[in-house]
């Protein structure tokens, strides 16, 4: 095995070198991302009415695109402690098996319950939760990784987590149904009669497994409703960004002790959350003019945000229920194919990554879900991890930048986001064995139909 | 949170640190563990005999008694540095939790893919195989962490893997199974036609679901009737121990430079690969009469081999086509209770851990399923892990003599193997959620049944 003497195959931060600051990256934006609109009013969300719904810091958090860094309370570092700082891997193995003068890195964010980066935000939502005295959280999930984490977290804090889980998902995920009530989590499936909007829907479909808007309706109902509740999102929010700034954070802190600088930096792109985080500081030291780099997000050909939306403003939920967001959306009413990654099946995108997408500061690339599995196989048996699908995304860019150093001869130095495991989603690793994938790729017009449903916002 | 200013949350010992030689308690025991027999003859194995069933360097090495350090081959410290060193963490949460003056430390060997311990002897059997220029292996898996970690490192060094599965996990673990298939490996259900017992078994028994006695059969036979294969075993044999201490070499290595002394070592015990090399060093140092330390092994109470079995020669199989080994054991008869914590559930248990207890140098302990839950639920709440059922064992004990602590007042230092994750164990978990799990404590009839199945051999 070719290896730098100096660089190990693993690079841990001590705890005393760990981030003790988030870092926001709206500072440093020249173009701050859209403020969230009323979508009664068609005027920007105040904090009142944001609070409403999100506890009081969380609300300042949203709204502040001015202080660049953040302390991070100490109680959240405690917790971060239980499992970061996350390792930054040098694939060795990889880079061999390629045969590549690239050099590559991955900051592997998956050994911890959860299975994903989800907690570092969930624990931090958690938190601020508590300290306002509040009783317990409501949120929704899909796919399963954010309802974990936010069980995991609210466990910890003994705080109340009401959950509210796509039926068609409680029903064929039970395993991860069943993580979350370990934690002690109440977990429903939605549509449920615990709901107005619920119980409406279950009138009106009668038979329906339940989709992602639904249950956040029914999340956000409940939070509203009950004294000394509010409402928690994994992904999306410029809050959820900063909270996974620790990702970037800490990914640039080990770079940096080992003298390693990076020329492109990959992360899949679903709501957001992880890109978003990992790339914070680099992007910061791009925007302010100190260095660049090549920012590359990936996304799913059957979802494509970045790559085939429009940037407007929309609604963050299908039930329309959510304020209005400015961001790369393929409409609110776009339903994307079943197919595995859960994760990236978001028809928007994270307002600060849009605006940076916009202004030219970072490119997309879509990539099909077959060819996906097939980066994902190949690095589960190199590199000996099993990555989930959505992570993979990230992967087969990586790899397919790596070959393309391999035929120039440069020796580029690749850093990507390796967000989580994919324990729970051996039903998709089934079908990639068997040879019954598809990759689903949306048409024209089928888009169309998406964009229809965008509201109409008069320019001011 | 209340923590020792020198002590971190995480030890990890840096790449230089790691341990290069594996220790071989057998050199510092003064009773060695008996050699295996010939079920014919009632001889000793020859290295011959052991050499048609497995590859040379590890027949060596499962007879050699005498060399105490053995050089591990660099090929198996770059793959132990994609995933090792394990870290040792101090359980600052659960101490809080419990209130207690004890301080507990947890070696957690659930980061990476096959989700336990396995791997650290899977890879240096595929890395012998390989060396002797064989094709590949064979091998049989009940609950699959043993299958997929033989996987993962068949499939990083280009190794055919040939898994027989009991047909009921094949069936109603099918993650499992799609784990082991991502990593190439051949999983065939057992019994199957692909042999002459499985033929014969099918013939007799034509609905069976299967047993590891079986597979063992049926991967035995495939091994030594196929052209450049050999058959591998993940537990019991002294092979599997001396690889696995590298479990206690770490441990040591990092109690070692924060000047940790332990009083407590806890192992769960299913085989003994966990425990044997969790405890070898530390054992190595009584054995040398140069420190003292309480050494617990714990065992489920449904298949209590060291606290309620006899230590003699018998059957490593329930299909008695292995040698015999003497240890501690319920018989090759003794089906224990189906319940979860699948690693545990053998008749027997390792020659060298029995004989180290036959001894009196450690102590055993038998728990109860339910209570094993418990302190599952409680460790992942707490500290974030979710646990496997063989591990849980351990915290189950950890906890009971951490609370002696609180009530005596006693500063014990703890430190307990957390030898993998539970995320595939959710089925049990789901049980343990619903109320409806059971002990399945054996009667005194129930364990005369498996005594009375054992081999008969003359004294000498």
């Amino acid at each position: 095995m070719k290896t730098e003497k100096n660089i190990p195959y693993k690079i841990y931060l001590d705890e005393q070198e760990m981030p003790k600051k988030w870092y926001n990256v709206r500072a440093d934006m020249k173009n701050k991302p859209a403020p969230l609109l009323n979508p009664g009013t068609l005027q920007p969300m105040t904090a009142e009415e944001l609070g409403a719904v999100f506890c009081d810091e969380l609300v300042q958090q949203e709204l502040d695109n001015d202080t660049a860094y953040i302390d991070i309370p100490q109680e959240i570092l405690d917790f971060y402690k239980m499992y970061r700082p996350s390792p930054l891997v040098r694939a060795y193995c990889l880079e061999e098996k390629l045969q590549t003068p690239a050099k590559i890195y991955y900051k592997f964010e998956g050994n911890n319950t959860s299975g994903s980066h989800k907690l570092n935000s969930a624990i931090a939502q958690a938190y601020y939760a508590k300290k306002q005295g509040l009783k317990g959280v409501t949120t929704e999930t899909g796919a399963g990784q954010w309802g974990t984490a936010l069980s995991m977290a609210c466990a910890y804090l003994g705080l109340d987590c009401n959950v509210y889980m796509v039926k068609v998902s409680y029903e064929q995920k039970p395993f991860r149904r069943e993580v979350m009530r370990t934690y002690g989590a109440t977990v429903t499936p939605s549509p449920s009669t615990t709901t107005e909007i619920g119980k409406k829907i279950l009138a009106e479909h009668p038979g329906t497994t339940g989709s992602l808007g639904c249950a956040i309706s029914e999340a956000v109902e409940t939070a509203v409703g009950k004294e000394g509740y509010r409402y928690v999102l994994g992904s999306v929010l410029n809050q959820v960004l900063l909270h996974q700034s620790i990702i970037g954070m800490e990914t640039k802190a080990a770079l940096d002790k080992y003298g390693i600088e990076p020329d492109i930096i990959i992360g899949c792109a679903g709501g957001g959350s992880n890109l978003g985080g990992l790339i914070s500081p680099f992007m910061g030291e791009k925007l302010r003019g100190e260095k660049d780099y090549q920012i590359i997000a990936v996304e799913p050909a059957s979802c494509p945000s970045l790559t085939r939306g429009k940037f407007a403003y929309d609604f963050c939920d299908t039930g329309m229920v959510t304020p209005l967001a400015k961001m790369y959306t393929l409409g609110s009413d776009f339903i994307p194919s079943p197919n595995h990654a859960g994760g990236l099946r978001y028809h928007g995108m994270s307002p600060v990554v849009s605006q940076l997408y916009h202004d030219g500061l970072m490119e997309a690339r879509s990539v099909e879900q077959t060819s996906v599995f097939e980066a994902a196989e190949q690095f589960a048996r190199i590199e000996g991890i099993l990555p989930a699908p959505e992570s993979s995304h990230a992967i087969r860019v990586a790899i397919d930048e790596a070959l393309k150093c391999k035929e120039t001869g440069e020796e580029k130095t690749i850093v990507f986001g390796l967000t989580g495991t994919g324990y729970f989603d051996m039903m998709a690793y089934e079908k990639f064995n068997n040879g019954e994938m598809s990759d689903d790729i949306p048409t024209d017009a089928d888009l169309e139909i998406g964009f229809k449903g965008l509201p109409d916002i008069p320019e001011k």
